[in-house]
């Protein structure tokens, strides 16, 4: 027996999260219609997305959005994840620009599946306010957050403790030293997770999980002092919760994003899917953790400050690791350069209390403008 | 906010999961009352616990249970599970001595926390069934179906496969002709676990493992090929739970009673109890896990076996594991006389199709013939 066909407006879709997510509806189209697509630069790629799924309304840079009588329509990211036949959003478009339509999505009440990093990272208390408010859920993609959300299924009592686990990156047990002269071709090697540039920067600085670590004291109303992290190079425990009676779950899986994605479009069922890896704890062997090095990653403890001082805090952390990596990658600056210069924004950057969308956005662009000027 | 108070009677309150049942009800007594214990031949031990816990109702070996009118009013096993005051039977009583007041206890709608592995094992369509008809509840109070049922919450859909962890006991990566030559001492020394001699033997013997698959098959309604064991011998993931869509949960703890007893009193909530240890896995360092020897370790192929089979062959498989373990701890057979003993008895049996628990009595009782005159 099928429920009804859930409706969706992919933001995103010609990136990685995006076109996995079409993968997903591919395979159950009695499940999922497309009615919304909303690509980047990569025209080609969505135009054979609008044929294959055929959506009502498109999204793309480079033409006028307002609205056309060609079919698809076109249409703005805000109107599209307002749309009043959408059932979820599914929001997979990366960096800033994901903040804005998000909590539009959030707003207007929609169920939204959620990819972008900086939307809670820099507007945590805002869409996770605006989410009460609108009585709408938000559902993670991350596997991390995934993994905890299925953890935490049909769990009645708070949780006492979260327990992020991290690859570690390409350059784990490295030195300070040793990491001064990383190049971005190495860090672009990450050993367990195939991801988009910015993302595996930030694998390799952990400035990806400190960014998690504020996402999941958003997501999961925790405490930054009841979230932990620990190394676990082989990315199979995608994290873990531990509960008041000391019984910890975890959910595992071979690294791979499909699974997160199709949960968060699923849940609370679960599709059989013979596509998706099975473990094999005979090939497995083991499973090791160590302590993370926040010594020689800095950039864990500033996003935990960052996060725990709230305000705009959270925001210029976020736009300062973006330009910083922006220029490691140019090789402008050097690896530990990354840390430092987000520390510097931090020190620097005067926060506003309370921050409106408006604020948030004008401390992204302060961050922006200080990296212009350097 | 407390709930109110669960009334709970206990059978085999002197033995190791009764006593710790105690210390839990100890540590709560604002949500758990006990109306009646039930010890075996530590008169002492249930003395104290009448003295402490003063239950409405005792049951023990060695006296009349007719009834009288002191208090606390002696009376039978299977009266004291029918009391219509009592929200929750723990069936803590161990071997087959605790078949017929478990089968009692579910026919009667009782609620019933279980850690006696024969009820299922030698009874489970029985036991099942009765629980379907009376409307009631089976909690798993073993360490592993507790992990697999603490990870199916929440969960909608059916499982694919439900993975049983093993320790591998003392004599992991022994080979056939080294177990030939395995003395009892040697045996009662469980690397993780500190159990019972005879459950620590069938751990050495992997019949533990091979029983609680037969269990897990009727508590959760899975084929026998949709039930797999993995050696890993640090008993830190208690078992594991692979879904449709290929995501695997799991429930990780160091090894602790404690922890499964306390889960089937409260759920679906969970206490907080700083008794209970903590996971700190910058000091597990790692987990490990190999396949099972099955040739080494014949009872894992042996149990499968019989619970396909069904009937009466489970009853068979039970009692003879129960009869030989005997033998071996008396010095009276080696180590790898109880599969070979446990496999004949299997061969020499005729079993009933549909057993009734006169059947499952029976075929108890012939095993013992069997090994009385052998």
């Amino acid at each position: 027996m099928v429920d009804t066909v859930k409706k969706l407006v992919i933001l995103g879709s010609t990136g990685s999260i995006g076109s996995q997510t079409l993968d997903i509806v591919r395979k159950y189209p009695e499940r999922y219609k497309v009615i919304g697509l909303a690509g980047g630069n990569n025209r080609s790629l969505l135009n054979r997305q609008v044929d294959e799924f055929k959506p009502d309304y498109i999204y793309h840079l480079g033409i006028d959005n307002a609205g056309t009588n060609a079919h698809p329509k076109t249409m703005s990211l805000e109107a599209m994840v307002e749309l009043p036949e959408a059932d979820l959003v599914v929001m997979a478009l990366s960096g800033n620009s994901g903040i804005l339509p998000t909590f539009t999505a959030v707003k207007a009440g929609k169920m939204i599946a959620l990819a972008n990093k900086e939307s809670l990272v820099a507007a945590g208390e805002l869409i996770t306010d605006a989410a009460v408010k609108s009585g709408t859920k938000i559902l993670p993609v991350d596997s991390e957050h995934s993994a905890i959300w299925q953890c935490l299924a049909g769990e009645e009592s708070k949780p006492n403790r979260l327990i992020l686990t991290a690859s570690g990156g390409p350059f784990r047990r490295y030195t300070q030293e040793e990491l001064v002269k990383v190049t971005p071709e190495q860090a672009l090697r990450h050993p367990s997770w195939n991801m988009g540039k910015k993302v595996t920067i930030d694998s390799a600085t952990l400035m990806n999980k400190g960014l998690e670590i504020i996402e999941a004291h958003w997501l999961f109303n925790m405490p930054f002092e009841q979230i932990s992290v620990i190394i676990h190079p082989q990315s199979i425990i995608h994290s873990m919760v531990e509960f008041a009676d000391g019984a910890v779950k975890g959910q595992l899986g071979y690294p791979d994003m499909r699974l997160p994605i199709q949960y968060a479009l699923s849940c609370p069922k679960r599709l059989p899917n013979e596509d998706l890896p099975k473990l094999d704890f005979t090939t497995i062997k083991s499973l090791v953790f160590e302590p993370p090095d926040f010594k020689a990653f800095p950039c864990l403890n500033l996003a935990v400050e960052a996060g725990k001082r709230g305000g705009t805090y959270p925001a210029v952390l976020s736009a300062a690791d973006e330009c910083a990596v922006m220029c490691f990658l140019e090789g402008q600056i050097g690896f530990t350069d990354i840390p430092r210069l987000v520390e510097e924004s931090l020190i620097a950057h005067k926060s506003v209390g309370t921050p409106g969308i408006e604020d948030i956005r004008d401390a992204g662009e302060w961050v922006r403008r200080r990296f212009a000027g350097n």
